[in-house]
């Protein structure tokens, strides 16, 4: 298969059939689309279509629809459903994607809504996961699982499982409890298969079992599961109950919301934005970065304002500001970038001293070789070895300092427990920017002799 | 649990224990240590100490652990290890890992390594899987996965299917075939043991599937599995026959190269680097594109020098050289960080004209509202109105053109099937910076009248 694509004229197709309601017509087509490719081209249809389309379609279908959708879709189009509407699209999803629709209602309403879901254990659970932090493995996890207690024979065990595993979509393990609900290992399908009917659970279960808290970051699960090659984790409480699990397709999801922030932020882009955002929501993501580079850019000013009596001799050291100035961000940007991936994906290893040893070392090596490539067009261009000598002797250093501020910064952040990568992108560049220029004049100025 | 940390004190008791020979108290230790971590331990060690501890363990383990290893530890390991030895490892592990730990040894040692192989079937499917690209779906799947002919009854099913599942690690699916191999659907274990066993498997099997071809690229296997969330997919070849099956976690794997990869070209380093490269791979993957900002640079300069009679009577025009420069930078980055992420996100809709027209009214809600902030700024510290006036229109304008060009090449380079993260980093950053400092001496030298 290849991935669906949205053509325009299945578009027109949809839009006509709708606008001419023509039902029969439209849900014979809907039929074959997965739900994946549903939601996205109810992205693309105005606000009266979309509704209308949702609600002719079947709810098993258009509740995995809604978990796909836009968020600004979603909202619009739950705003034209009742209570009841919704109530029947919650009951039809796993708890953890109802949690995260749910929770994305005004207030009065998730009460409407909540009293509304047929299936009371159902809405309990959904209850119970709004109370976990969308940030944590439990605002994650979903509450679908199959456990049992270490007291039951293997009869009664197999009985519960299977009324258990009516409402899971995929059992990836099974978990065993005690009776106080804490998590004490898990049960191989084979071993329950091959022992008689009437040995206790406690006696056949491996007890180890890798699990999560509630409380720890999505990223740190996601690094476990990855890691450790896991498709399901169960997730525990504070005291060692078994409260949920978390599959591997959430965590697919964090892995790319994590990889797109980083790549963002490396951008200057500052929030979690997307390309078919609003006007003003990009101007607010990205105007805040232009800034910085803006007052980088006046401090830049100021400080060769300062050098204003070298220009009248040498205006020729003018002419590689913007040289001093890109390498300068180039080469921070590359040193921050490789910090921040290695702190991303856990495979820094040695102090950080031995970190900027290399670095710099590695700033020398490729300073002096561009240096060299430059030293000789500027010799060869204007003739004058000394300012020649000088522009080159500045750009080692600056690659140097670059180099270092890059790789330290980053990991000094880390350290204070912020996202180094805060300080890729647009801040590095800037900050690195003002020190290659005050660094490139100062040195000028001491081989000239002004 | 939270992820393994790996001591310094672990580290030395581990390579105590190594050098005085303590065979069993290093046996028990690592007993309890994941795979995961034992590789990241190796990682550490010295070739000595690493080739001892390999050689030590049972090879139902340490065959994980080659395949966590970075290459380079691998690729000596492997160089101590004989034909025979290297040949046990492989048989422990799934046919995919085999093959690629057994592709990353030179040719006549392959053939060596394979004759030695003890389940000639697993050889033959080793031998089958180096045939296939390592980028493309074939290059990922194993052989590994439960399948049965239409034609069997469940009873013949039910027999077949243990046997298959003992080499299997999670069964994700039942495939069904024909005679021919050619993949027809997949079949519920639910539906299976709730049929008489004389039913024929062409009556109860699902005759829909999601399937990849051999060919396809990884990333769009990704971008399909994650879509769709698919835990595992069947492969097929050119002629629908069933060859093999890619599970989540080397889609897992995928995804994260794929946005480290586009993180780095972003960065300006070309090629999959890691922290902990060598200097010299370093130096590879940053110097050319420092290179690249160095021409940029010499070009820029040159453009000034262009622009030297309007250096004597307006000075200041020069300090805000860098200012331009950077913004035009920046302003490029972002675009095209939003256009390249939005691509590989398949998530960029409409027309590039409709993209074109709204990244130009971003750019002049942005460029507007800091060329007014900059107006000020040089109007109160110079006086001088007309030459303020010069430096915020070229504000303003740059930044047009830098949001068009970051914009529009990557635009233009996926039309053309070339990966638009090149277009990224410092390509768009050099070429906006020059385009920048034409567009602002042109300006001021128009608006000076000069």
């Amino acid at each position: 298969m290849t991935p669906f694509k949205l053509t325009d004229e299945l578009l027109a197709e949809i839009e006509q059939l709708i606008e001419s309601r023509r039902d029969t017509e439209l849900v014979n087509l809907m039929e074959d689309i997965h739900y994946a490719d549903i939601a996205e081209i109810i992205n693309e249809l105005n606000e009266d279509e979309a509704t209308y389309l949702i609600k002719l379609l079947e709810s098993d279908k258009t509740s995995d629809v809604l978990t796909e959708l836009d968020e600004d879709v979603r909202e619009y189009i739950l705003n034209n459903l009742s209570a009841k509407e919704i109530a029947e699209e919650l009951d039809e999803l796993d708890t953890d994607d109802a949690a995260d629709i749910i929770g994305e209602l005004p207030n009065e309403i998730i009460q409407e809504v909540i009293s509304e879901i047929e299936d009371r254990e159902h809405a309990k659970d959904i209850v119970d996961l709004l109370r976990y932090d969308e940030n944590s493995a439990g605002g994650l996890m979903a509450k679908e699982l199959v456990k049992v207690r270490e007291s039951w024979d293997v009869l009664k065990c197999v009985k519960e499982m299977r009324a258990q595993a009516e409402n899971v979509t995929r059992v990836h393990s099974i978990y065993v409890v005690d009776d106080e609900d804490k998590l004490k290992g898990r049960l191989s399908l084979k071993d329950l298969l091959t022992t008689s009917t009437r040995t206790h659970i406690s006696e056949v279960y491996i007890p180890k079992v890798d699990s999560v808290n509630v409380n720890q970051k999505p990223e740190e699960v996601a690094k476990i599961m990855s890691k450790y090659d896991l498709e399901a984790i169960p997730v525990v409480d504070e005291i060692g109950r078994l409260v949920g699990r978390i599959t591997i397709d959430d965590i697919v999801d964090v892995i790319r919301e994590e990889a797109d922030k980083d790549y963002q932020m490396a951008a200057g882009i500052s929030q979690d934005v997307e390309a078919d955002d609003s006007i003003w929501v990009l101007t607010r993501a990205r105007l805040p970065w232009l800034f910085l580079g803006l007052v980088g850019g006046i401090g830049a000013a100021g400080i060769m304002g300062g050098f204003e009596e070298l220009i009248s001799k040498h205006a020729v050291l003018f002419f590689f500001t913007p040289l001093i100035a890109a390498m300068a961000g180039n080469v921070g940007v590359q040193s921050s970038a490789i910090v921040v991936q290695g702190l991303a994906n856990d495979d820094l290893k040695g102090s950080v001293g031995n970190r900027l040893i290399k670095e710099m070392l590695l700033a020398l090596l490729n300073g002096t070789i561009l240096a060299l490539i430059l030293l000789l067009f500027t010799w060869l261009w204007k003739g004058d070895f000394l300012t020649s000598l000088s522009i080159c002797l500045s750009l080692v250093a600056v690659i140097l300092v670059a180099g270092f501020i890059g790789t330290f910064i980053p990991l000094f952040l880390h350290k204070r427990g912020i996202d180094p990568a805060i300080a890729t992108g647009p801040f590095i560049t800037t900050s690195n920017d003002i020190f290659g220029i005050l660094i490139y004049f100062s040195i000028a100025k001491m081989v000239l002799g002004i």
